[in-house]
């Protein structure tokens, strides 16, 4: 099975973190495609650096079909570009914050987000009620701090995630904690320990979500919105 | 006061149907501003066609900007890029599917949405939900006509847009209709008398509702979410 | 264009108040009326106080229309009496949470109110689940002043509020916030400076809104429930 | 006990119906009270019949309590007035709306409504939405006939509302039929009967849910909202 | 009139408390039997040990019938087996949540509830989705003591819960408070009185509203979910 | 991996159905145990038929996780004792309802259900309000055929739910349809070829969304209201 990962902005170090996540997790005979666009911004903070990642991101997901790909996961926490991508591949899509919304809620009553910057709160909790998820989430917190910190092993970034965490832990009456970025998916393991919470990542989430649909012969519906983009 | 509108998709027609429905209606003192990108697809029909309009649509609005513009119409039923373009600018930014559905709430207890093909449906159900607007929606219907049928009087995309109209008032119990593509904007009136229903079209409602936010000194909020696009 | 507001309750200091921002900010051409009933409360605190001014706002809604008034705004942030208005005239009434509502909704992502008493608190809250406006609402508060404080200089109501806005501004994560009554509406200016956050006031809101929708000859749809009251 | 009926409009007849329908079913002690304004509209068919209704609502329900009642119920399925009257009296107030969607929430998984006129639907549908009735209702039906038909044996309304109730079984998927008018409340069991579908009747369900609350000590909160209307 | 209340647990202490209000509040003529499983678990804390009570719980309520019960309470918050319950008998089938959910509706705007355990708060929340009552519920919470803890006179148990009460009163501006466990009937006055906000117990709740729909003739709907289970 | 699926009812036929399903499309590496009570219902139409047959359906769970279960699926559509089930195991547990509904929602933008009996549309339905998926759901429907009827080839049911599928597309504007039953597993392929429209079967999507939540590490939340059952 071909799977791939489109991280939509530009910054290397975290496709590759998505890739090491998708290579250590992945099931026998799966092969992994991690790639970003090389023209969108650096970091995803906020509505207009989405925008600004989108036509990237469709061109990458038009070479991984062209690479085989049967199924793709768009790696970033607003989930950016799904219907279109849906509308361009035969195979699922699926975005890391949906993965890890519909996963929190089958194993947790309620969860919690944790992301980057407050800017990005809106647009989780309205992803939130577009998934139906709403009810489950108790509280979507910002342990403000820029996506690229993530990057950085001294910018303090993991402990500022981590006290967050905490507090949603000491304040929301959450049973799960979702990471809600993808530069934190390599977090998880140790953040969980540490937290006494089950702490979810939407990357591996997603990537294991798509194998399973996959695996199940399940594709993208292509009767109506998510047909091919009409000719003119 | 400056009011600029942009069509995000490429044809000139409906830039300039816009245009002059906005001139017949706008109050005395303001200026209208009408442009579209031209590396655009030449109708929205989907999510893809929606994501590829969208860097010449914020193009647009920057010029816009640049040429004073105090307020801003999205002139595509499907709204894109909002967010994005509250980013941008300061002046208040909406959507032609936004304004009609809040004014339609607010003279009718209820609407039904008349837009062109089916795949479009499912996009506007999912406005009418972020919006709030779900539970005064009674239904959104389609015509089945290609969006560019209505440039071509030929095309016999205004009778079908009337039939789905009285079928709207005769199977939904509505007391409104909203026309959900911003290409039947010169239809309104006529067809408000022939079908017997208040006819409703975004453009003309959102550029009397851009007019009133300005008017009322009612800019974007830039505190958190719509501040300027960050810096990397 | 020819627009009424109706203030429900009988302070005439607070009838002026509205007239006064309505003159300062309406468009070239747009007279205004303003009155208030004689034998309604001093202020409407409650739901039975709301219940009392009805008939009177009912008659000044009908002297506005024999006056030629085209749009009608009802200045009491409980929205009182909007459906039976809408029955009895032809052009568009809007309430001023309404207004405000709305208007917020399309310049930031979510708003917290600040109204008087604590009693008013539930009311507004239904106001914005009957509005769709609930999911943009982060919380309803009161600064805890009777109505008419706020017609006092020496109440010190102006400093409740503000400080009002302040908690809002560092507890509620909101973008905006609505002013909650009528008797606010010349604090906005002031307020929105002082406290760094977008202060919306429905009054001026809901005339600018009612000069839109006349402008774009959108009034009450009478096909049904705003129908005239059918005679016995 | 003693127990109080306020039909808002000022037909003696449906007054006497809901007097009949409650003296035969009350509780062993329970005494009832029923009246109606003199200066209310003869029936209420619509927001403004409604509102005109209120102050004559208010004054019989002084009077109901000057004579020593402890519940009260709003004879009217457009439940006018509810909180109002809360503020006023100590006794729980019900409204029949309210009473019987309450009531066929328990004993089934949903239910339609039967009411007179179609202006009335959207009144309904947002009195469901308000009680958190909307997910059991499956639709508000209209019978098309003026309230007064109710009491006029000629007028064929009894079989329109049986008609529509058939249409409801057939078509809706309901577990349970609403009657959404006071008059109707002599029609139950009847109906029931030949429907085969179990048919609620809200004046009757009211005046027992009022028994149920004041033989259980539970009256309406004085601390906040429903507090008594403040003195200026 | 012949009402059942079936405590789902084995303790007979909650059993005769249930008893002893229904018995000191019940209307001339209503006869009440009040039983427990032997074999379910001491008390219901979470999904498992509800699970564990189910069988106990249908075989009480056909014993219950078998003796005359026209109506029948299920008295323990988490309000198990409802579904079922309804489907092997004639008369109505109220759990104690879904009645105090109900009335607190009626006669206030809002309510908060406090239970036993913190697990059971989201199992409660649930609840309160299902009945259409989440938006009148500010807050559920736990005042942390073990269910068994309310029958031993020195756990301090009732001290907690007032405690917890009081906090809900401080915190969650809510107008009423429900005791969120059938353990707790015995101190709805007491606690009522010392917390200054009407406190509603689900038992004696119940057991009125049952009185009610029986007196009204209301049972439970048998044309579809809810008729007798199908012979294989 | 090791994943169990458990049939809570008693008809060995359907449990092997699922077997086979689960064998054919299982990752490398991965073995299925399927089992039933022996003590439960031949088949489960309705509340009291999920009632009778959860203690089975429990010790099922046991035996699995004694064998070395790492994931649970419970595979009957109204979601049998997921709650409690979460509480006994470690490892995930998800219902074929909800992995169905949650795929659905991956992949198109609405799906209708097509189940056997009319009485389980309303569970459905509610399981659809409980996990957040109802504003995806556009219909559930029932084919009116016992579940048994599945199993004998000659009783025309297959016909009859495919004929169902078919009014769904003609309909329902639904862009998938997902089997409401585990009866219906091994139809999958030859519906959604036969009606043009893509078919979910529950069984199939629980085994590989449970084989991707063991793949990636995340077990049922221990912290709250899944902790294990409480020693009494």
């Amino acid at each position: 099975m071909k799977i791939a990962i489109i991280n939509p902005n530009s910054t290397k170090g975290m496709t590759d973190k998505c890739k090491f996540v998708a290579e250590k997790f992945k099931f026998v005979g799966t092969e992994i495609w991690a790639s970003n666009p090389t023209n969108s911004p650096a970091s995803i903070e906020g509505h207009y650096d989405e925008l600004v990642s989108l036509m990237g991101l469709m061109e990458e997901i038009k070479k991984a079909e062209a690479w085989g790909a049967q199924g793709f996961v768009v790696a970033c926490f607003d989930d950016p570009g799904l219907g279109a991508a849906r509308e361009l591949v035969k195979g699922p899509v699926i975005g890391i914050c949906e993965a890890a919304m519909h996963a929190a809620s089958m194993v947790a009553t309620s969860f919690s987000v944790v992301t980057t910057l407050p800017r990005s709160v809106p647009i989780i909790e309205e992803l939130s009620h577009r998934y139906g998820m709403a009810h489950f989430c108790r509280k979507v917190r910002a342990a403000d701090i820029p996506v690229l910190a993530l990057e950085d092993p001294k910018s303090g970034a993991k402990e500022k995630v981590k006290n967050e965490i905490l507090r949603a832990v000491a304040e929301d009456n959450c049973e799960a904690v979702i990471l809600g970025c993808a530069g934190m998916a390599d977090l998880t393991l140790e953040l969980s320990e540490q937290c006494k919470i089950p702490v979810i990542d939407g990357v591996l989430t997603a990537v294991k979500m798509v194998e399973a649909l996959v695996g199940a012969g399940i594709n993208t519906s292509k009767i109506n919105s998510y047909a091919p983009p009409r000719q003119k």
